[in-house]
């Protein structure tokens, strides 16, 4: 059984294309053994974003701390601290943090469909 | 795409044998489509357990707030918020709450394993 903080998971800068501003950890991903879905963490800086796509996965997200405004079909809408957020495979989306402060969410895929490894 | 806070979702006792204590919400499961893996939702009261089992698949944990006790095949360990716990398939394992504050944190599992639905 694997017991880490958070904060001793390495952070790195998201380069996928369309995105702004964003850094990521690997909480839980192969290195651990899991092969059936990842557990990353993401950190969105005031004014950042991730890319507007769409993909044939599902996203479960669990917001940490901070605000920012969600990108789908139904328009924008803002989230907070303690919102939990289902995008359904093949829906477009976007995370964007228009406020002052660093906005942190959990980010969960299937281990297939990861290529943030 | 869903938004919805915690605090929105049912909150139903465990009724599993050998737990005490402890309260879950689904926060991603079934109803949501959500055919790959399920986002719980678990909040422990002081003096409280999960049951002390194990099974053919993976715990994917994050410690929301509180603290508790992790027992597993390497001991009892002490946790706390914000610490990442993964429990890899057939491990033994509990966690508990010897504290005075509730201890909350999320679970994932695979969706074809959850009988929690």
């Amino acid at each position: 059984m694997k017991i880490k903080p958070v904060s001793e998971h390495e952070q790195t800068p998201v380069q996928m294309e369309g995105s702004q501003g964003a850094k990521m950890r690997m909480l839980v991903g192969p290195h651990d053994g899991a092969t059936n879905f990842h557990m990353r963490h993401f950190e969105v800086a005031p004014g950042g974003f991730t890319p507007h796509h769409q993909h044939d996965y599902e996203h479960e997200i669990l917001i940490l701390a901070g605000r920012g405004v969600a990108r789908s079909e139904q328009g924008y809408r803002p989230f907070k601290a303690g919102d939990v957020i289902f995008v359904p495979p093949d829906e477009k989306h976007q995370f964007l943090n228009p406020n002052n402060e660093p906005c942190t969410f959990i980010c969960l895929i299937p281990a297939p469909k990861d290529c943030s490894r």
